[in-house]
């Protein structure tokens, strides 16, 4: 596969390079972000999205603080405001809270000087870099045991190298799958209302030469029924302790229509999407967006303004209806039961 | 309640007036249908849609055959072509075959001359409105007593007055039910890939003064699991003797949700659209329609050129997940059995 790098350093070493996704299929356009500000905005407007690729991309903008011709006071204290800032960006993935945490602990360590603190703080976040890439190969070579030759794979929103700093999560298992010889065909929810499964995956997909056929997400049920897809694997924003998991709206009406039709239904995550402090789903915060996102999302106005819109960016699927949950470590089943994780 | 005249005669009695549905919500844009041709294109395009209001319309653009300059040879012959044409310009919905059917059986009768055919024809096709209006209404007080006070219900595409000659099918029920005091609260699924649910049913409901809630198609399970929702009520395209239901794509998912929840399930429809002669669901043709809905649908690329496009328009949700069907006629319950319908 062509390799795609969704988030890396910029190659003056000097911000952060994302490849601005909202702009795609249309348009592979990389831009480099020089401050918090500019990473605070890429995460709140998806232009990079994806939970791992969120944390990974967070981690990184900590080290731009001061960037922005902010008054050099104590640089501690600089750098834990972008802490602070960058790890509100989002409510719902735990990967950018885990990944703050990540920063917070270089703080609290003593420096000579601020440059050092600084040097820290970039070599935290390369690790974080390194081990999401390492994460995501880990998470395919197991979740590839899960996908028979030639197997009809079913999935949602985008969950491979664009949502990563390495080839995915629940598409990494599609792409070692293609590796190994067994030529898997993908069906990709298109996952309104911003579309990653059409805009994203398929694009992603097709780059990696992977065959993929779009469906409305009201569709997927139909093609279960008609026999036409043999699992379906998806990601995860959060997963609690035992087994719940958030993930992008319309997550759940797959996993009720997999049981449904007997098929199986697998989430792939690295263990830093595991939240073992959240013991269920019920307590899983879910981010609500904005109107327009529904009411108007392409350039056309496709609800009346004085409509009320509910547009919760996820939902939570309860572990009963997930046959695996596959991670960087393991193939769990359940009883799921992630505390020590 | 304002009225919505999506299928009407033009006022000089020499078209088929139609609210131009590919324009809403933005603009109220009415068409005056002068010929078969414009007919044919208008139920083709989805400027007039809905099972019903197909069928109304096919029946009255019959009535035009020969407005477009055709050589004048055999008029029975003018009008059976244009039966034929309409009959085939949609495939899944039965009211169209049964509107022609009904338009049929005038061309066999004896007349005098052309004239008295074309009266003739004209009245059928206005006896097939007037009874389509009748039969909304008759589903709409029918179904309004399966609705409590102040229920949240959910629907599917559109099933207003914008899909019949009247006040519709399943929103007749929500219609009927505000008008006795019930304060009904819809939601809206948006119904992709064409938008039915937030260009249509939301628009259609507020001029009606019923609050709604517009969402899209992959978050109605999570407001099933957090308990907003009381019933579901559906439209159909065809009803087979066993009480399978092709509807909308979507629907299907939304049955087994409702069923995973505990939530009754739904569907209205005139007795037009109950078809004996297909026993089951697996009998029903399903009508695939063009990749650009899904590719491209509002005035921006949304998929890549090199991925495969699966865009049926409808589904068929098995007699097994509905609670009850509504016609004009009765409240039917399981087992169904329409062969004598």
């Amino acid at each position: 596969m062509e390799v795609i790098r969704a988030v890396a350093w910029s190659n003056d070493g000097a911000g952060v390079r994302i490849l601005d996704q909202r702009e795609l299929p249309e348009r592979e356009v990389y831009r480099d972000l020089r401050t918090v500000d500019d990473v605070d905005e890429a995460i709140r407007t998806l232009a990079v999205r994806g939970a791992p690729a969120i944390g990974v991309a967070a981690a990184m903008g900590v080290t731009l603080a001061g960037g922005d011709g902010e008054r050099s006071d104590d640089p501690t204290a600089k750098f834990a405001r972008a802490v602070d800032r960058l790890g509100c960006a989002r409510p719902t993935a735990v990967n950018l809270t885990w990944a703050m945490q990540r920063m917070s602990r270089v703080l609290v360590r003593r420096f000579s000087n601020a440059n050092g603190l600084r040097q820290a703080l970039v070599e935290e976040a390369t690790r974080i870099l390194d081990e999401d890439r390492a994460m995501c190969r880990r998470i395919g070579e197991l979740g590839s045991t899960l996908i028979p030759e030639r197997a009809r794979v079913l999935t949602h929103c985008n969950t491979g190298a664009l949502a990563t700093a390495g080839i995915g999560t629940a598409l990494a298992a599609v792409y070692v799958a293609a590796e190994c010889g067994k030529h898997p065909h993908v069906y990709a929810g298109e996952t309104r209302p911003l579309l990653q499964g059409s805009r994203l995956t398929a694009w992603e997909l097709r780059r990696g030469g992977i065959d993929v056929t779009v469906l409305v997400d009201g569709a997927a049920a139909s093609l279960m029924r008609d026999r036409e897809i043999d699992l379906c694997i998806v990601g995860a924003d959060r997963i609690a302790a035992n087994g719940d998991v958030a993930n992008k709206i319309g997550t759940y009406p797959l996993a009720i229509a997999a049981a449904h039709h007997g098929i199986p239904f697998y989430v792939a995550a690295p263990t830093t999407t595991f939240d073992p402090a959240t013991r269920t789903g019920a307590e899983i915060l879910i981010e609500q967006r904005g109107a327009g996102e529904v009411r108007e999302g392409f350039g056309r106005v496709t609800a009346p303004a004085d409509a009320e819109i509910y547009n919760p960016a996820f939902d939570v699927t309860p572990a009963s209806l997930i046959t695996a949950i596959v991670s960087d470590r393991d193939v769990h089943r359940a009883p799921y039961n992630f505390v020590g994780i």
